[in-house]
């Protein structure tokens, strides 16, 4: 941490500003420089997260040198993290892994049909969701434990891991008696109690990046879910919140080599979500595997008109399946596999 | 709703089109234009949120004509709304209301010290927070039921009304149990099982504006606290995310007359928060006040070095009975009271 | 400037950077600490910004310490600067100065009506477009120095001094032969050369935010203009671009105290701008004078159905006298007049 | 253009919008919903774009039908636009074309140093700015015409088409005179006279996406250089500006098949600029490539350490050959060449 005060600090005010971060047991380091002193402040960075030293007087501004995230971080551990699931599949590794499925679990036939198409296409994980957050009250909210079923069902049958959403900290522990991966959605990035109910559990969480949240905050909330033992955590980018408003979100593709070159955790990215259109999510998932994402999260349906939610942006089994095969292409292109 | 179609549009797309929103009950009205045909809907637009007409063949946008928001819309109640606590406080009148306090509820006899001070300043509702939503897992995360109890017991022994955050849906009870007025936090104003569990409360319900969301997404979510019955909904602008990294969020000013003008619910300003800097606090608040904020949520710390989360963002004593005062001032220049 | 190294910067990359910035005329300070190495360099923190250190193998980040603006700093003067123009009018006084016109020039008639409606209800300046920067090339762009001697004319005749923007380089001479303040609108903020050519000029400049410009960009485009010799410089905030559509732009209201504290430069505010809907007007520019604003820069039109450039957004005259009234019982309210 | 009327709307405005509209020569057509009446247009909408319906009494908003841009529209234009430089250097085609150098020219034999690598290593046109906008008026500007000489003179000697910015309208012509591409930057995009200029010479135009530039506002400025005549315009994304601060500006990746859906233009991406860091250069590249962009713009550099502009960013020679092997494999992925 490193204080640099305004040009007409007093010295009183700097003992006392040095007295109080001895107390803290920091070893302050004064440095006087021709337009500014700053005080440099040897020990764990830490304990200062509590003590707003911007309120000194005679502080302009605090400037913080350590990362806030401990766990999450490339210092930490070196090594990439792989993900294990039953059934043999890793994520995390040189093959890509897609996820994919309808964005709401609806009808039972409907979703072992689309199942079977995207295990033909070559996704490994079955998505659904049966617990919906839907921006409108007055909009279809999942089928809830009915949908966690057929999803289980489905997934055993054709032979898919399966991955859904959890909102409720109170639904963990039911959502993780059906599914293989726990997914937070971007609306929960930062619900906190969310994020610590799911790290008490074995289960691997995708964690959606919030769709304002920094790179940072992103890793902090990782953190919760770490910091409470569980470290199978896959981060997921789904596009950021800016002033575009030709698509849903703006896929921030950067994110993929920054969180790994920063962080040991796979990340995947969801094309579907990202651009909110159907058209835009093939050339999205090219980047985003050309970027060197890890896996794909893909919304597929056999009757886009008929989905009850975010229909617009499925694509059709056929359009996935070509789409599948360019992935393969780009993939061996660089070095990996799917 | 109405469907722009694409000029390469074909006959049999566009019959297409109008059989199946006539199947949902609509009336098409097709007019045929020199650049493009469009097609008008007259009908309940909310079948509509359903099917995703986007992906229809041949359809190049479409836009909704009604606001999807209802019973929090001026169009549902003309008049404004009035939200009525014990002891004759009312929010939403000519009576300009300030809520002040710690960020978090640490010590009672600082929280007394503190209770004291903002209600001979003017004060009428203690705030204080027992559980805190922290970016990060190894900051303080408030003390839990025993600052609900050091809330309740300052709050009655001062004579002010109190307001604390409720972060989990498991703890709408509890909290209710102790304080008369429930604030859901920034972060949590798409938590959406959150919001249903404060509307079948009968508490008053702070609703903070989502960082990043929209006028429309707040309105939304105060839509589900109503949707389930409790119309004692109270919005409060905290600022919102750009790109602008000199302060914590730009306070969007301009939220307070839109708000106004589109809903009947009352409206209040966090200035600390939006600001995260005490010394911009007086001028934003003052700017809020002039601007129609029906009222302020402010925090104030007797020792703002040694509060345990966001110091430096809390006003002094002093600073907020001066404060306090020029609020009055400008409240009767713009025919208000305070 | 401070140099934060990696956990795993080498004996020999310190060594390389220290002789490097040594080089420079800088004296460096290496700090070890349990988790950093840092290195303070004490001397002129400008010789380095041409310098990459971020491309030095071993560091991490590089912070500053400075601030990269010097005359725009209150740090270089400590006083309110005073803009006078002829007549004795007054910017950045407890006098607050209301500038108002139409958008655009576009007949002479209809502009000498409007003036003497606005000098009528208390405005000083007038404004009024005669080169208007459009997104489209098919709008209307401007009458060009027939409007300018429309502008001077109207001026003279009514009694108010005059203000218009120049877009051009090459127009700078010849706006400037009849306006009294010259305008960079938004779009111009970091039309380098534009700033340079103004700031030879004597004329006094009102210096747009850029829709997506930080303070600290704002802050350097008016040190260009200082940095040729032209002091006279007023800041003009008007709203800056974020994901909220209800609105054209998002009034940065805290901004204002901001520039206060940082700047010895006025302020003004333009709400025509930032809301671009004239039913907001009002209660923004009461904010702004709350928050501590120097003046206002307002759209006023007799016939804004017919007005050829954003007649959205400007006030009919009798609204914008009932304005100015409210606005001097602020005024008044806050210690300053109108 | 549709008129949604306020639910308030009396008989007589309707009456009075519908008199305006057809004076202006369009057909209105009412509608009456169920909860607000609606006026349809037809005819030619640009007509209304100088007249401001939204402040008409009883109106509550107004939606465009038709896009604002006409000549940048593939309704216009329906095949790919292919922009010819002189050497057969083709920029639309299924050839991926790079341009490379540094950001600044510095000296002559420093810039042939580089221009010799990255021609070995594939790259086809030579860039270096001579005209520099900085942040700061302290910052190097630019070597001027003398930087001009030395493009022109190294692009003849190594044989590489050159591009450079062009900041001034009245530099335009001499800019022209030495460089085989126009490029206008970022700061410039809405610099409507330097548009028009380059609008109305015979030279190929890079137009850079504004930092916080809508796609719909950088297809009108596209616009203004077309509407003079200049057809051949190649689009650059070069990142934007979000609340993300580890990157110097967020890549919007998904605007690559965005622009190609809706344009005939070839958009090529500057992945030094939108990242700001080189060693995210190369995964940003391959996923620009992977999305369907036409070309690249990056800065290479000998001696990052040394460049007197935007080191940080710059590939060394070797990671950019070996970039260039991984993009052709990578471009043959995907039915392309390099």
């Amino acid at each position: 941490m490193i204080i640099v005060l305004r040009p007409d600090a007093t010295t009183k005010q700097i003992d006392y500003i040095i007295k109080r971060v001895k107390k803290l047991g920091l070893k302050p380091h004064v440095s006087r420089g021709t337009e500014r002193t700053i005080i440099g402040l040897i020990g764990p960075e830490d304990v200062l997260r509590v003590t707003p030293l911007e309120v000194f007087p005679g502080v302009e501004k605090v400037m913080p040198v350590l990362k806030p995230y401990k766990l999450v971080s490339r210092d930490f551990k070196k090594e990439d993290s792989v993900i294990k699931l039953d059934g043999g599949i890793k994520i995390g590794t040189k093959r890509i892994i897609v996820m994919a499925g309808p964005c709401a679990v609806e009808k039972k036939d409907l979703l072992l049909d689309i199942a079977r198409k995207v295990k033909d296409a070559g996704a490994t994980v079955l998505r659904g969701g049966a617990f919906k957050p839907r921006t409108s009250p007055y909009s279809f909210q999942g089928l809830g434990e009915k949908g966690l079923k057929y999803l289980q069902e489905v997934g055993k049958k054709v032979g898919l891991a399966t991955i859904t959403e959890v909102m409720d900290p109170r639904d963990v522990g039911l959502v993780a008696k059906y599914a293989d991966i726990l997914q937070i959605g971007a609306r929960n990035m930062q619900n906190f109690n969310l994020l610590k109910e799911v790290g008490q559990t074995k289960k691997p969480v995708v964690l959606k990046r919030g769709m304002s949240s920094t790179i940072k905050e992103w890793f902090m909330s990782a953190e919760y879910i770490l910091s409470e033992g569980n470290f199978d955590v896959i981060l997921c980018e789904r596009g950021i919140r800016t002033f575009e408003d030709m698509v849903r979100n703006t896929l921030d593709v950067t994110a993929i080599p920054l969180v790994k070159q920063l962080s040991h955790l796979p990340i995947i990215v969801d094309p579907s979500h990202a651009t909110g259109k159907w058209g835009l999510v093939a050339p999205v998932s090219k980047a985003a595997v050309a970027a060197g994402a890890d896996g794909l999260l893909i919304e597929v349906h056999t009757k886009p008109e008929e989905a009850l939610s975010d229909g617009a942006q499925s694509l059709m089994p056929q359009n996935f399946q070509e789409l599948m095969q360019q992935l393969r292409v780009i993939s061996n292109a660089i070095g990996r596999s799917m």
